[in-house]
């Protein structure tokens, strides 16, 4: 006991380490910047790669120019479990954002190989490229590639530093960009018996519930409007009685007011539901203090795992609009919907990532993800995959992510738990 | 019978003409500009010096240099009625704003002149200067010098095109700048009886309920919050669950339903009030579709022509930016509030005023004004003050302005009626 209790906190330094020479490799003005496909990213893999080697583990490269580390007697095993996730930042971002799912993948691996942890079925650890979507504007790039699911219109998207097309960049990669636009996938997904990632939780829930680590129980879909105008009329402040006015900016606070009301009562009947109104405004080329506005506009992101919430929610809205609409003599004009679809995790990887978080934490605790994930590319495309969220301090995506090492081993050792256990 | 309809469509004909040679006068790339204090301002006072002259009314100038219009027989009389109005407009404004009731008090001057109705008690037509805040910040400096009560900030207002203070386009116009700065009142206030301006209504409930004109109960008061900030914090749009959230978006939906709601109810029971938030908005430069705004800035314009109203709304608004700051976890900072006390007309004119309206028309009708007006300033003056609106299409402050002739000559027509029956 005390033995393994020493080797423990050997891999937390471990990793530790291994976190502070890649935040010291991509300290930017503030936070870090490990940009997409770039050579900053390719660094960081060749640190990694090294320290992987220095532990006696096998590295190999795929076609997406990503690594994949294992032990060395699972280096050519037919089929595999993935522990992934993604080196890149976004820019003067947080430096465990991506990272800590691929060290996690490393501590297990090297766990193993140090005979702390068993490991009866073959795991390879994934450092991906490229799931940030601050540089290209698309997102979860590296795991599109690898399940051939890159959009067209993201194979052309252009650099937001340099202005080259992503296609550009992927070939000075070497990676095979007549399979990319084929969408071909550049691994063999049949192989991965199972995708699990951890990452760090970007919402508060673990920080406010004193909880270290959680289970992922899906990626929430959203379906987002990013400008609805609310067109009324315009007229005195003063002189326009309530009875004869057309304004904008009560309907618009009535549809939130109404919203919000229709979130607690989906909450209270058990469904997963967030909802936000992230841009506001009138026109500041037309408004006045003492002038009802003739327009507001505004952004809607509304997001739930549960696909029938979301059209609930699309069905809700409609009507309320219309209502509102018709009792304020005003009209919402929507615009075009964007939406993306939940990807539920798999219900036994679920299960299973449960009863590994009871046994080490003493109480499993499971949670639906905000944010998206390479998880949920893996998912969509039909491998059975399973998240643990580690807590963290002030969201992610800004210099001030804070997650602590022993959070964080404790979000390994549930992987590792898991994997002594997998079936 | 046949004779006076034959005279009054000759007033009808002379108010029309004198309308459109004003607007041909002051005619901008749209509508009419007449600033305040201007070359312009006197072209137009000139002009009708001219007309009235052409009528056999005697003219004056006061120490305003604003325009005084009475029958001969009572231009030295001790105590009068004063008919008055503002001739300035806003830039590109609508023609009617002011200048409409200038003219009606010379149109019952030039009706009693005729012949055609009598003035048993002397009136004076006053044409002021200066009413329009578009030009120097400041409204109802006209009736402000008048009455002694331009407050000394205001004095030194830069003018909003050559940026020159008030008190030099003053002493430009030959007005005592030492006088208007002691304040001491240009015009001997105890001589005026009372103070009666008609003026086009700037709100659409004329329009909507299908009434040529209306008596005016009094003028709104106001208080004004220009930049109240709703500060919560930001999150992930998807990461942060509702019972984590500090968003000052839904926040200030609920206080403007809430308000809205109260506003509501306090018409119900008969209290007179409008309620505007004209300039909403995020910031842009952090705003974002996928964020959870940290704060949210917007203006209130409160009104009612009741102060206790007004005070009510007040701790109303307190008591409930307070509770939904608690409730949300977010904070509402105010900032300072403008505010502007109400101004009742005179029960004895509105009265009057009323029982022309009936005989005129047939049936009395009365409102509250939501914009200001010199009648506002004349009342907090001590001089029992009444109005009359006209019904006039599409607001004021724009080119769109309309007025009807025949609606103009039926709030002329309860001018004279009262005026020939008043005690």
């Amino acid at each position: 006991m005390h033995m393994k209790h020493h080797r423990t906190e050997d891999l937390a330094t471990l990793a530790a380490r291994m976190f502070e020479d890649i935040r010291a490799l991509s300290a930017d003005a503030a936070g870090v910047s490990r940009p997409a496909f770039s050579d900053k990213e390719s660094e960081t893999l060749a640190y990694l790669a090294e320290r992987a080697r220095a532990e006696g583990l096998s590295v190999s490269e795929d076609a997406g120019r990503n690594l994949l580390f294992s032990l060395p007697e699972h280096e050519s095993a037919d089929r595999f479990t993935v522990i992934g996730s993604h080196v890149d930042s976004v820019p003067m971002g947080g430096n465990y954002d991506g990272l800590a799912g691929v060290i996690a993948g490393l501590i297990v691996l090297i766990s193993a190989r140090r005979g702390l942890r068993a490991l009866p079925r073959p795991v390879k650890a994934l450092a991906m490229r490229g799931e940030e979507s601050a540089w290209f504007g698309a997102c979860y790039i590296g795991s599109k590639l690898l399940t051939g699911s890159l959009p067209e219109g993201e194979f052309n998207a252009a650099h937001k530093g340099d202005a080259r097309p992503l296609s550009a960049h992927l070939e000075t990669l070497g990676i095979d960009t007549a399979a990319v636009k084929a969408r071909q996938p550049l691994c063999d997904l049949d192989r991965i018996e199972a995708y699990l990632e951890l990452h760090i939780e970007q919402g508060p829930l673990l920080v406010e519930r004193n909880i270290p680590a959680a289970v992922v129980t899906g990626i929430r879909g959203n379906f987002r409007y990013r400008d609805i105008h609310c067109i009324g009329q315009a007229g005195h402040s003063g002189a326009v009685p309530r009875a004869y006015r057309h304004d904008p900016v009560l309907a618009f606070a009535e549809l939130m007011h109404r919203l919000d009301g229709t979130w607690q009562h989906l909450l209270h009947t058990g469904k997963d539901l967030v909802l936000t109104s992230g841009v506001v405004g009138t026109d500041p080329a037309r408004h006045a203090i003492a002038r009802i506005p003739d327009e507001i506009a505004f952004s809607l992101d509304i997001r739930s795992q549960d696909a029938a919430t979301l059209d609930q929610m699309q069905a809700y809205l409609r009507d309320e609009m219309t209502d509102i609409g018709r009792s304020r003599g005003v009209r919402f004009d929507p615009g075009p919907a964007v939406a993306v679809a939940p990807a539920l995790m798999d219900p036994d990887l679920v299960g299973g990532l449960e009863r590994a978080m009871a046994a080490v934490t003493g109480d499993a605790f499971s949670m639906a993800s905000g944010g998206g994930h390479d998880a949920a590319v893996f998912a969509q495309a039909g491998v059975p995959s399973g998240m643990v969220f580690v807590r963290n301090r002030n969201g992610s995506h800004n210099p001030d992510e804070a997650m602590e090492i022993a959070d964080f081993m404790v979000g390994v050792d549930i992987l590792s738990t898991y994997m002594e256990a997998r079936p």
